[in-house]
């Protein structure tokens, strides 16, 4: 057994492009397999986008400080920011949990009522599911569907030379709530006398555990008659995700560091916790903000636009993927997003 | 929490009927949503089924006796099963899955090798998932969606009075090859050097290890012209599943026991384990036959069917749900099927 390969040492992008190299679709209902945000399928003359997301206990989120109306809220938000990230309009969920015995129909409930919740801010229908037991802990996989206008499908893959770069909201915050919240649970643990300081701290907490999927863009877009040539939503960080762009687009990219925006609360967070907080924007995962790439002739328009930040551009491939910071050197970008295999986060 | 209610006392079904009350679809696309097999989608004028089901380590397979690859193609089955239930044709599956660390790339792909010779054998698409790491045990999250002619839907509610209750295959094995590989595992764990006693039951332990959904069943029935009334897997055992068509239907049911086709080899594998067959028919899960109701006027074309049995014929609701033994009384049906929560199997 030790001769066979750990899956912290491929990671889950490699383990996926091994598991479905070679692959053969048999329907002609399959317009785009594995490798973007959502599988795209034609039914009839409508297209039709599908994605899937797990959640395990331990792994993505911790019951001790994450509460269970918010976790079912964020499950449901990671799916349709997918949904969203294909330019799509979400439309169905179905919703699968395996729980433990310590879970009571109230706490189930209290799950549910956050997941009823998302469905009805971002007006999707729970369709069906499946609800089952496990010896620990609680997994939730959440499958969704979405509906997609042909013609303005965003794949990974179509981003131009010299397209600009935007992000959507700002990046980081995230990542900073979750270090408080561990920070916290660590006094806690410690001595549970004292009373967890999350004080000034609203915003990072928000972004972590109540956070929103951008359909708000995704209409704003459509709206300025705005395509995007490319687009993917933020879940790993914005390196990693960048990367996707760039590799399946084939071309590099620069970022200007001084654009990527960043909240001041994130800022002060990072400080505290003595981080740059380009790190957390650059790879801290969970904003679920979106991507994209758009062209050029589109800098007018996207540059007034409260909420939209052009960060950079496409570069042909051999310029590489670089970071362009306000002083010193260009640094190489690479992926060091959220990885759940990766073994370095304790 | 002591006042909080226990899954166990409400069960699977209680949970999703209280869970799910009230929920107010909002998509002219969401034909049925939660409740059936399946949901039914219309996308253009394509109706679309969609059905998730979850499949956790230490619940519903024990690695110590399923092989990974025997898995992988289970969890597919298990899906498609419901899509065959709604008289639909399987087209794309999305795989999630959850792995502890010990999992090594070599078990995944295993895994994966199941889940694609599933995929082959069927004629289904692979197009997305999501692979992440689990603190412990193997979840594994399978999406399945499939197509369906309007005029041919199948829900568990359009059974009619004195329609006749037919099944395909036999019942029982897959529950019977269950308590093989338990009580094997008992003796192994007892004494490591004695080898396991599998010989000469190949049938029993094929049908709990590599089951297969009816797709044929479905195609049969298409071309002989004979549209059920109303369908049902049966992963949770005969009993469990006509009580679905009875409640959905409103109707009742009389059910012959000595129609049930209960295979030879399980039939002597009760009798090792001093059981009735029967019982392994009427509450033994994931067999992965269909139930299904059809008109009198095709009991002719039926009857003669190799691989299809009738078994009795729905009643009016006031005649409640009984089996019929071939000697004395009617005894009451009720769904002791394999239910995840329940506490009686250690």
């Amino acid at each position: 057994m030790s001769e066979d390969t750990k899956i912290t040492n491929i990671g889950e992008f490699g383990l996926i492009n091994s598991l479905t190299e070679g692959l053969v679709l048999q329907h002609t209902s399959t317009v785009k397999g594995v490798g973007d945000d959502a599988a795209v399928l034609k039914f009839d003359n409508q297209f039709v986008v599908v994605t899937t997301d797990m959640l395990t206990e331990g792994i993505h989120f911790n019951l001790m400080y994450t509460p269970l109306k918010h976790l079912g809220y964020k499950a449901v938000i990671s799916n349709l920011s997918d949904i969203y990230a294909m330019n799509g309009t979400a439309t169905q969920i179905v919703v699968s949990m395996a729980i433990s015995k310590k879970f009571t129909n109230e706490w189930i409930e209290e799950l549910y009522s956050g997941i009823r919740l998302a469905c009805e801010k971002y007006k999707v229908d729970l369709v069906g599911g499946d609800i089952t037991s496990s010896l620990t802990g609680l997994n939730l996989s959440i499958t969704a569907l979405g509906t997609v206008d042909d013609k303005k499908i965003t794949y990974r893959s179509g981003a131009g030379e010299n397209d600009l770069i935007c992000v959507s909201g700002d990046l980081g915050a995230a990542y900073m709530g979750l270090q408080l919240l561990e920070r916290e649970k660590k006094v806690f643990q410690d001595n549970p006398d004292v009373q967890p300081d999350m004080e000034g701290h609203d915003y990072v907490l928000e972004r972590q555990l109540k956070p929103e999927a951008r359909k708000d863009i995704v209409e704003k877009l459509s709206e300025l008659n705005i395509l995007p040539t490319s687009m993917i939503d933020i879940s790993d960080g914005l390196s990693s995700e960048i990367l996707h762009i760039c590799n399946q687009s084939g071309l590099g990219c620069k970022i200007y560091a001084d654009k990527i925006p960043i909240d001041g609360e994130t800022g002060l967070m990072a400080q505290e916790f003595n981080m740059e907080p380009i790190v957390a924007a650059l790879h801290g995962g969970e904003d679920y903000e979106l991507l994209f790439t758009a062209k050029i002739s589109d800098f007018d328009t996207l540059s007034q636009q409260e909420g939209i930040h052009i960060i950079g551009y496409m570069a042909a491939k051999d310029e590489g993927y670089y970071l362009i910071p306000g002083q010193g050197s260009p640094i190489e970008l690479k992926a060091q997003g959220w990885d759940g295999f990766r073994e370095e986060e304790a």
